[in-house]
C-alpha cells in the first residue's frame, strides 16, 4: 500500500478511537459489562440473533418458536435502560462509519458508474 | 460527524483517487471501454454473474445451463488480455481497500473483542 494511504488509515483509526461517539460507546459497553442483569439480557439477545443468522446463512429451517424467542429477547433487551442506550450508540456509530465509508469509496463508485453509463 | 473524521475521510478519498493503483484501474477500464470485443466479453460476464447473484439472493432456482453459461463467460473474459489485466487490478484495489478498512475498524473490533472476552 502507498505510504500516504497507510498513514491516513492510521490517522483515521486514531481519530475514531478518540472521537466522542466511540468514547460514549465504550462507556456504554463498560456499564453493561458491570451490570449482571443487563449483561445477561444482552448475551441472550445476541445469541438468539446469531443462531438465527447462522441458520439463514446455511439455509437451515428457522422454527416459529425461535423467531418468537429472539423477538422476546430483543424486547427485554430494549426495555433495559443500559441496553437501549448501548443500542442507540451502536446505531450512531454505524451511521458515522457508513458516512466515512461512503466518502472514501466515492472514487471507485464514480469509476464504476461512468463505465456503466457508456453502455 | 466530527469535523476531524470528516476531514480525514475526504483526505482518504483524495489519496485513493490520486494513488497509482486507482489510476491504473481507471486506465484499464478506459482500455476495455474502447475495445468493442473486450467490452462485450466484460458485459456478458458481468450480466451472467449478476443474474446468478440475484437468483441466489431471492432463492430462485439456478439452472445448470446458467452455471455453465456463466463459467464460459468468465473463461472467455479471462482469456482477453485487457480483461485479465482489469481483473488483476480490481483484485489489487480490493485488497488495498480491505487493508484500509481493517486499520480504520480496529478500535471497534477491539471494543467488541474485549467485551466478548469477559464472558
Ligand atoms: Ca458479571
Ligand atoms: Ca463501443
Amino acid at each position: 500500500m502507498s505510504n500516504q494511504l497507510y498513514d491516513l488509515a492510521e490517522q483515521l483509526e486514531k481519530a475514531i478511537r478518540a472521537c466522542h461517539d466511540f468514547q460514549q460507546l465504550k462507556q456504554a459497553y463498560e456499564a453493561v459489562r458491570q451490570d449482571e442483569m443487563a449483561y445477561r439480557l444482552f448475551t441472550n439477545f445476541r445469541d438468539a440473533q446469531m443462531r438465527m443468522h447462522e441458520k439463514q446463512l446455511t439455509g437451515a429451517e428457522i422454527f416459529p418458536e425461535e423467531v418468537e424467542h429472539a423477538q422476546k429477547a430483543m424486547i427485554l433487551a430494549q426495555q433495559n435502560e443500559k441496553l437501549s442506550q448501548l443500542m442507540a450508540l451502536e446505531q450512531r456509530m454505524s451511521m458515522l462509519l457508513a458516512d466515512i465509508q461512503r466518502i472514501a469509496m466515492k472514487p471507485l463508485e464514480e469509476l464504476y458508474r461512468s463505465f456503466m453509463e457508456t453502455e
